[in-house]
């Protein structure tokens, strides 16, 4: 058996990422061992933190070697069996990364049921991502009922979920996207009481005027400058929940100019803020809670989600590319045609 | 009956507070009316928050108007009483300002026991310094035993506090202050692990050098660089209480260089760090515990303190500067003489 995948052919230079940095390879697979599943990737999830698993050096999880390949969470089928938890056929959610197929224990495996929907929104709004918005925006956004929160990259799959989570529990969410097709999404699809276009002239000034009554909790999935103009803006004893750098490659270094770590640190104490960063694995235990709400929400037509499907594994590089320009709509996922 | 006070004469220009932004007046009392009393200043409190009501503007609390006295806590003596409450010759703690005397309603004031110990104390150890010093650290730093505490101006009247708590609870702590002298009664008198003299020609190595396990609770009562060469050392899960900012007058425009802001924002995602600006009002519910702990401890010699005494109101605003240059040696208080 063969796979083919796309590795990490060399490290990201001073200009980032680009599609050089990848190559697909082919690679011979073993026979599944006892209690192993070979498995075929249906759907491979395309997400903003593979970007910071190019570079060497530290993180929250260790970086991608050269010559390995790309991490990713999958959608998979088991087409060959050795193990009786996991019949040929069935469904399950995987980290096969990006490659067509993979062979690994079927312990740890969590089976999908097609009935409950798309098998590909495991991936996405009852995923990792759904379940970080839905987490995030609870534990450490607290919206409370009127309250204004705000929420970045508010169309992707981890933002569109914290921002329908805070509106369902009565606050007002206004939501940053780019361009006016996504921002109209927010406004018409979603529910947000207004929406800010990141791309337009004046971001400090159009987010003053979509937030008359400043900021309570503020969802950042993207750091950088948009981070910078949201805190004058926040509230006394606002939240902060940070959830993601996508406008910021973590891995280049600073841009000289007025250094505003003190204006934040001074924010902090006169407002007495609170900042949180967090991880998926930080809202482990609201896992139950998250699929009951989320499924029951989307049946009831409360809670919308998109995805943004890319055919084939090798659209997948240029299309992981395009997550840091904003060119996906919605969950980015990968397809994987035979 | 005249009081003698200082008042802010003007705001302070581009190179900060200097002894040309107070003028020394005096200026009539009423009369007690019913309800309430005259006092006379016995000792007054100098704190750092202080610079920032100096200045038009949005802060935590109002700006002092030009020609007012400057705001401050005190003790003082009840010397005419037209209140029930409060009989002449009771001690109190009030909020005189920087003047000799004042009048107003007895409801409110507090007694103080002059058998507990110095009255002075009111304003230091036992007053809101202390209480701040206790509350944040419990509330916010969530010191376990032997993480690594470590705590700016922590010779200082709230910092003192707040390493103190956190050895008593089983921590290693770590201290930062200004010159030998003050780093030796750190490790020598208040029993922290270590002391780094942040006037020290690499300020970023010794701090490393002092905490070879990380950082897992910083206690900021400085901001500023001390605040910028901490954010790499915090640890997975660090908490950072922002207690103040005494190291940078936050009214004075921020200085080009570069922009540590987003590596504050990455480092807050990749560690999930917990930053929390906080107030003293933020810890109003811990007072009886905070006076029975800090209390016991002192009498049993677990808990030391310092104060910095000066004496007669002329003294009050080159010793008021002075707290910015680090010239004092522990809480810093006037003795109000005659």
């Amino acid at each position: 058996m063969i796979t083919r995948r796309i590795v990490l052919a060399s490290r990201p230079g001073p200009e980032g990422p680009t599609e050089d940095n990848f190559a697909l390879t082919e690679a011979p697979l073993p026979e599944p061992a006892d209690g192993e599943v070979l498995l075929e990737t249906q759907y491979l999830s395309l997400d903003p933190y593979m970007r910071a698993r190019m570079y060497e050096g530290a993180n929250y999880a260790a970086a991608t070697a050269l010559g390995e390949v790309m991490p990713g969470g999958t959608v998979s089928r088991v087409v060959r069996s050795r193990s009786a938890r996991l019949p040929e056929g069935r469904i399950v959610t995987s980290r096969n990364g990006w490659q067509t197929h993979h062979v690994c224990p079927a312990e740890g495996l969590e089976t999908v049921d097609p009935a409950l929907g798309p098998v590909s929104t495991a991936l996405g709004v009852l995923g990792l991502p759904g379940h970080t918005g839905y987490g995030g925006m609870i534990r450490y956004g607290r919206p409370q009922p009127g309250e204004t929160v705000l929420v970045s990259a508010a169309s992707g799959a981890v933002g569109s979920v914290a921002g329908q989570v805070a509106r369902i529990r009565g606050a007002r969410v206004v939501g940053i996207a780019g361009g006016p097709e996504k921002c109209r999404y927010l406004t018409e699809e979603l529910g947000f009481a207004a929406a800010v276009d990141h791309k337009a002239p004046d971001l400090p000034e159009a987010l003053r005027a979509a937030c008359p009554d400043g900021i309570d909790v503020y969802f950042d999935n993207v750091g950088g400058d948009i981070f910078a103009a949201v805190i004058p803006l926040l509230n006394a004893r606002a939240r902060v929940a940070v959830c993601g750098t996508i406008a910021v490659d973590r891995n280049q270094p600073a841009k000289p100019g007025i250094d505003r770590l003190q204006e934040l640190h001074s924010a902090i104490l006169i407002k007495q803020l609170t900042l949180q960063g967090f991880l998926f694995d930080m809202l482990g235990d609201m896992q139950e809670e998250f699929r009951r709400d989320v499924s029951a929400w989307i049946r009831s037509g409360e809670l919308k989600y998109r995805e943004h499907m890319v055919e084939g594994i090798e659209a997948a590089p240029r299309a992981f590319l395009g997550l840091f320009r904003g060119e996906n709509f919605g969950k980015l996922i990968v397809h994987m045609s035979g």
